[in-house]
């Protein structure tokens, strides 16, 4: 039976600041970014996070990100790879210590917002993440974009590699994702999203914006839930992958 | 041969603001208390001052702080238990990574600044924090204060205790620490600091602000290293315990 | 014609986190307490909170509070006096900033949760904020609870106090507020609520808990507009005073 | 009499991170670039900064920079040109409202660290501090290099403009600052930078690093003073300023 891994971003709130429907979404996907503190997620917000991730059996990333909180991590940050490194050290290390209570551990790094857009190409903070990834845990994963900077490092370091495709995201006839800048960038139409992670899981193809058709090769798919239409995305996804005889199931 | 554990401060530098001198301590001591990124302590300081006190094989504890940088983690916050709690378990995570490159880990938790002081009478606190470090690791030790509800719930807890004593502060008749908003309370002659100790040592006892002579029971005693004067006497202090018979070493 | 002034607080947002219908509280109130960036409201966001404030005509006041924006400035931190003056100082002069472009001024301080908490007793933190509101514009007016250490040391100060009621708070038979611990602290009928502040504001009293009857001396009624609900109260509250023949108008 | 001004930065402190000698540096220069909070200055540390060079006639600058405590503003940050408006004018209003019970202004803007650099070329990020200045105070001078994208900005906004020279950097035959990557990028030798600063003040120019000689059009001198050998430097090039005829004499 074929499988596939669904990730999605949770732990985004901050203090009085609530973000996102976790619960909602850790009941629908099989891997949790779970924020780390630095561009969201204070820390009684990822105990608990983790804490219902692990009942759901959820395998727990840490979403590693720029220290940024003003900017949500969305801003490029141009950090020093030393630096880089052991922010990201720390992050882990620190998230590892909020789902230790619940028994269980961090498997894999993604990094989140600027963070992943930086180490696509640049080799100096992608090998950043890399590096402290591999010396806190040799065995963690490295989840990104297929063709980036930070998957070849992890690949050169010896760690594992999770590709990652976008449930909503438009494709150019290249494989790459359209820009958000442009129009049809980002799909909202449930049903429509829910057919193309069944055609990019089962055939290992999605319909670009030319009409064309590309191959995607992921090992997970990247849902949202940080609104109320993104949980109900999620949740057709995972219906139309049942009907199609896919399980949803984690890469670790 | 008598053998005494000598703690101190490291790891409070925060970015382009450097505070102590971490190498010239890390040569002296046998337990570090290294902040963890919440009162001080960037993620790059904290990386080398591990490494730096894994290669003196000096123990390293987690100096838990308030979220406090502007205050230094000198300021109570009055933090929910819960709260507190992950906040604390946080810090700790963070540091076990920080630590982990260097082979070694964090063997104890001490509170710093304004939580040291909260958590000698806040009974809610110090079991905030006891909370968090059995979470993280029921083998951790907790060094704090004689009679402090933080070792009282620490105990209760199962946890072991590490009582500590001031190399350079004046001492009650009833065997308190003299208010620092008192003259005299912090003492400054390196040699009469480092008499002081041996005696708190070699017979557990500490001659008070009164001349009276008053029982001293500690597993570790605190020295300072944030100034050229405080590291003088750490030196000086660990020479004279060294010429008393005593060894200077780690309580883990 | 009697009139009113309706306060509430605004501008507390922060970055990607969105808190509160700004645009349609400021449609209803006549006074705002923005947020001054320490507990709450990144600068673009109060900057345009304070453009729809001047367009609509209403007072703007600066909501300071204590440095925390992980805890929304709920938790007591004891900040020494000079600091904490500093602290608000330069919350209204970064306030007034925003509120430059669109024409208009700070006209008030109210200390933000906790400050305005630990106003009402401390009479050492009280001062601090009534020195650097009178250090910065000795015509702005203070706003805070009839009988607090703040209006006290406002009014020897010479700055012009507001007194205020809560349109939504349960007062005891003493005239003071129950306890949010309580049951029933917080009321939660709109029309009720609308009713409670007509009488406030046409015969000064309003029933306490225990049904009896307590004088309430207000210049200004806390209106809240952090959720839908809470809105919806101020909409109803506002038409019930306009039946009732009263203006809504800034004290300013 | 010729006259020039020297600038340098002050305010730099955090909390109990202490960093320069600020009252040194006061008495010597004629303009301070004070820290606004986001890149480092505590408020009280402001406040009292903003007294002690009104107490000199020093004239007061807002030194903005991105919020960053963590890199000290010295990290390039993405930051949307509203948003940085929004930030730069926030500091501004903060840092007036610290001068202001010193019967004092600020007079003039001049960014820090990555943003000094960022706006030198990126026309969007000069707009944005340009922007928030003339929102606040159309009369306000902006500090920065000549050539410089922020100066052209401020230009075309009717700004007055203070072109700066820099006491201690090598300077290229096309009359461009040596990178701090480069060896010899920094001068040390006390008297040699005395010389200098003499020629450029007197003379209009300065020997570059092939020998050459270049012009240099300065209406301000940057001096440092974060190091006693820093202050040493500008105690000597403000004697050699007075024995070559030369006064020292804010821009404003």
């Amino acid at each position: 039976m074929t499988s596939i891994d669904l990730n999605s971003d949770v732990g985004e709130s901050f203090g009085r600041w609530q973000l996102g429907d976790d619960a909602a979404v850790l009941a629908e996907v099989s891997s949790a970014n779970v924020a780390c503190g630095f561009h969201a997620g204070d820390p009684r917000t990822l105990r608990r996070t983790c804490a219902v991730a692990a009942e759901h059996g959820v395998t727990i990333g840490a979403q590693v990100g720029y220290r940024d909180l003003a900017g949500f991590g969305r801003r490029f940050i141009d950090a020093e790879p030393d630096e880089l490194a052991a922010d990201v050290l720390y992050q882990i290390g620190a998230l590892e210590a909020m789902a230790r209570p619940a028994g269980v551990q961090v498997r894999y790094v993604k990094p989140h917002g600027a963070l992943y857009h930086a180490t696509v190409d640049r080799v100096d903070q992608a090998r950043a993440v890399v590096e402290a990834t591999r010396a806190y845990d040799p065995t963690m994963a490295i989840l990104g974009l297929p063709g980036s900077a930070l998957l070849a490092e992890a690949e050169a370091a010896g760690l594992r590699t999770v590709r990652e495709a976008f449930a909503d995201r438009a494709y150019t006839r290249e494989g790459q994702l359209v820009s958000r800048r442009e129009r049809g960038a980002v799909l909202s139409d449930a049903d429509e999203v829910a057919r193309r992670v069944v055609r990019m899981v089962t055939d290992g193809e999605v319909e670009a914006v030319d009409g064309s058709v590309v191959k995607v090769e992921a090992d997970s798919i990247c849902v949202h839930g940080d609104s109320p239409g993104a949980v109900e995305m999620t949740v057709r996804t995972r219906a139309a992958l049942r009907e199609a005889g896919v399980e949803v199931r984690s890469f670790a």
